[in-house]
Parts: C-alpha cells; structure tokens; sequence
C-alpha cells in the first residue's frame, strides 16, 4: 500500500475500460436492442471529481457499442477509444497526445484483453470481480465490484494521494 | 438509538434523495433510453404507509430525469425538486413553504452531495451501501441497501416512534 | 417442519401474490415504459410441474400491470386476480368458485398487504426476504429470496409432500 | 478433481443450455417486451477462447426466444438448437453430424430438462445457482453462478486441461 499511495501521488491521465469497470460486466439484450449497460450513480459523481481536480481522463474499449460515447458525452468525457484489439498501441498514442508519461498514467481494467497496456503503465487497477488472470497481474485490487463503486473507490485514493479531501460536502448535479 | 429514536418521534417531514435512495444507484442505459432505474415494490408500500400516517413526503435530486415526475406520480408525492447542485437551499424553501422546522425534518441520502442539507436537519440517514464520506457523517446507517427496501426501513422506524405499528395487515393496492 | 409437511400434503390450491413472488420485487421504469419486471426461468418450470401434478394455480397481486396476464398467460395460468386490495375476499371467491377448502389453500406473499388473506388459508409462505411484518406471521420462510427461486422451492415441498421426486429429469420448453 | 481433469481433457464438443447458463436465469419483461436477457461479457471473452483453440461449440435451450439467435451469432456460436423438449435427442445428432464421441463431449446445464442428456455426455457441469436436482447429478459444480462467470470459469479449466494458459493478454474485440 505504501507503494501504491507513492504512485498514485504522480498520476495525471486515469485511463478506463468500459464493460467490467463502468458497468457491472453485464449486457441486457432483447431480439431487438443494442444492448442495454447498468451504470452506478457514485461512479458518475467520481468522475467529475476527476474533472474538477483537473485529472486527464480517457475510455479504451475493445466493444463498439454506441452507448460508450453516450455515457461519455453524459460525464464529460473527451477522450473516447472504441472497437480497440491493441489497448498498448492507442494508449501510447493518447499519451502522445497530452504529453503524459508512464508514471502518470493509471489503467482501470477487469479482463485478459487489458493487459496489453501493462508495458506503459505506472499503476493497473483490477475490480474485485476482475477475471483472475487480470487479478494476478494488477498492482491492486479494490475492495469493490467493477460498474458498483469500483471508480469512485480509486477516484478517492487518487484525490487522498494529492491531499485532496473525497468525503466533504460537494455540490453537483447528478447524470 | 435512544437518541435516534428521541429524534424520530418529532419528525413530521420526509425528504429522499432519488438516485441510491429510491433505486439501487443503477442507471440502465441504451443508446435510445432516457435511462431505466429500478424501484423497489416494498419502498412504495412505506411511502404510501408515510401518507396514510400524514407525513410530508419530497424528492430533492441532482437529476434531471424524467423518471423521478412518474415515480412521484405513481406514489402520490407531489413536492419534487429535480436537478438541485445546492441542496439545503431548496430543503429551506420547502420547509418554509410547509412551515416545518429542523428538528420536524428527516433527510435520506447516499452520497457527498447530500451533506449540504446538514445545518438544517434533525436527521440524516444513510442506507447501507452509501458513499463512505456520506455514511461518516450520518446520523444512522440503515441495515438495508438503497433502493432495496432502504426507505421502507426507515418508515417503520417513524411509525414505531410514533407508536403506530408497521406490521399489520394493510390493504393497498401496488404501485 | 412435521407441522409444514402434515399440511403440505393436503393443498390442492396454491395462491401466489405478483410483486416480491414472482419477481424480485424490482420494478424497472423510463419514462415511457409500462415498468418492467425480472421473472426466474427456474421458477418458471416451478409452475409447469404444478400443472403437471394437477395442483389449481392463482395470483392475486395489488397491482394492476398488464405484465401480469403476459407472465401469467406464459405459464397457463388462468385464475388472475389484479389491483385486489382486500385479498381476504377474492381468496374466498376463488375457493367457492374450485370448491377448494381452507385446509387446502397456501399462499405465497411477501408484504403486510398480504396478510389479510391468513384466516383463511392452511399455510402462508414468505421468502427469505420478505418485509419483517410477512416473516413473523408466516407458517414458513423459504431460503430462497422472492423471483430468485422461491416459488420452485415450494414447489417442490408441495411435490415432496405428495412422494412425487421433483428432481428427476424432465422433458419441457422453457418459458 | 483428477477424474475431472482426466475428462476435460478429451472434450472437442462445448454444448450450453441458454438460460441460467449464458445468463443469470433472469427474464425481464413489460407487456411490449420479447424478453430481455442478462449476458455477461466475460463469458463472451470465454466463448472466444474456445473458438481461437478450436472447440465445437453448440446452444441446445429448451427455450424459443429469438434473443439466443442474436447473442448466438454475436458470439459466432453456428449450432443453434432452440424450443427442445428432448435435449438427449438433439445432442445426438449433433454429435453425429459432427462426428464427436461421448467422451468428447461437455454439457453446461442448471436445470431438471438438461438432464436427460447424461447418458451421451462425458461431464455435465452446473453452475453453483443450478437447481438442487441438478447439482446432486452434475460430475462438478462451478464456483461461479450462472451467467456470472460460469461459462468463463470452465472455459479456464478446458483450457488449461489441454496446457494452454487462459491468463495470458488476449487481444480481441468484445461483444
């Protein structure tokens, strides 16, 4: 833990897999949807105290599904990687992009398919329902389950990391 | 609890949060959907319960959503409040609008966002599974989860604080 | 439990409220939906050997949805009963109608708006989490939760009670 | 468990039922709905890892929805069997089209009308949520529930039966 609070003090970009981490790994289908994602409440509230604390952030999904920009574009978020096989590559080339460096980069992940990024991360964040092989590789699991508070939960150590205060009183609205 | 209790016996309002409190802070989204929440049969037994008992019952929300107008419908609460960054400002309103004081006032909440109403209520509950943050500072934590018989919980507790028994046969019908 | 088997063995009507039994209790709404309901597939095949072993099958719900009869008429169920608030009275009718007698009747039910129909009926059953008003009244509490197996495990009491095996294999369709 | 890796060994033919398998055995309606069902998106990623080793992979549900034609062709499942009474029948013929023995050959099943297959089957595995009937015959429960990792956690253990590593980074798209 104390290396793990050593690293998150030096992150910048929170990099996120969309399906396992967003939502809850589920997919609610009919013969006729585009497939229906639970999201969690707290999680949205996580990321606008990313924003407001001025944290970079971006979603890398191997899915293409057309929901990922619309709860994007709900929370504000810009960066938004879709139907990705190689998570390495377009990580580097957001990297690239905003400047940000291995050290400052934490990836939130649940599957084997996110492992990729491994190489150019300073910090892999697994869910406590993350599939084993990714359990065993992340540098710390969370106490919670991936779409139920698992965002919020490493929100809050990155903000508690920089001093930062997660449980005061904040004003927002809810998406 | 003897000073929970003290404290339920004078309390003649109800306010509630929506998302967390009268769901389990899901959002089911596709990319056509204004976002289904998932309410709980038992929770609109205990509000129907508070009306008959006469409390006052009112949604305070960050959300914008139209769901909360058809929820409140479909339970007969008609003081709704939607997309409220600050929300002891409008819990004022509607404590002068009824001319209820601090101490006839009760607030549900599940999260950071919540605590603003603290300076002008008696108390503030948590369920379960509310932020960390949110449950540091309540005054009770329920045994049960938001949206999953949370509300209903805390309506029992009111009516044997009032020495009204909650477990008798009720006829209703469901909403 | 000699108790429960010695009056099991006589029921030949098995009387089911919606919400909470068939259901979990969770009522998923948008704006422009009618409120969907999750049912359990092995609950379901409950049903079926009901029917199978000629028991008389009824619901009689609070509520007044439409997805009742869909659900109802998925399994063949005839006798349903909705938007009932006095349950006690329909229960009767519904016996004089099958001349079916009190020692003969159990009903499934999960709330206090149930409990109108207990004199009655031979045994009422609770899910494991039922309201706590249900629970103390109930002959019975299942260790299934409601819509999770619960109207199975019942089911197949009834079966045992009657030296039908409900676990050997059986040739259906789902529904 | 040496019997059992012994087995897993020889399997060439994956044969699922569809609901509590592929799903949590939750069927979620309004009055307009088809029927939505729950998928979890690693058990997706696990389908993927039989095909990429070479597995048959075969649907027999007693079911006839037309949502297991959907999630089928998503997962490029090409065996479909739908609204099966006689599970035991089916499988033979796939088997012999496919010219696959007994001994290669796996059922995931949760329910009394998959077990009409065991006398053609190597193993028949159920999910730990699988109804009692069920279990008391499978060669193995899994750890995990249906339509929660199920289909993944015996994906893992064909997987390494055969000295392949299901850990290992996997690029592909999800579904």
């Amino acid at each position: 833990m104390k290396n793990l609070n050593d690293k998150l003090k030096y992150i910048k970009l929170v990099v996120l897999d969309f399906d396992g981490v967003f939502t809850d790994g589920g997919i609610y289908m009919d013969p006729k949807s585009q497939g229906f994602r639970r999201f969690d409440v707290k999680d949205g509230l996580g990321i606008k105290l990313l924003q407001k604390n001025n944290f970079k952030v971006a979603i890398v999904s191997g899915s293409n599904s057309k929901i990922i920009d619309k709860r994007a574009e709900a929370l504000g978020i810009k960066i938004v990687k879709k139907g990705i096989s190689n998570k390495l590559e377009i990580l580097k080339e957001i990297q690239d992009d905003l400047k940000i460096k291995k050290e400052e980069t934490i990836f939130l992940g649940d599957d084997i398919n996110d492992l990729t990024v491994l190489p150019n991360i300073s910090l892999f964040i697994a869910p406590s329902d993350a599939h084993i092989g990714c359990k065993t590789k992340a540098s710390y699991i969370s106490k919670s389950r991936g779409g139920m508070g698992f965002i919020r939960e490493i929100v809050d150590d990155l903000l508690i990391s920089k001093n930062v205060d997660p449980y005061l009183p904040f004003e927002t609205k809810n998406d």
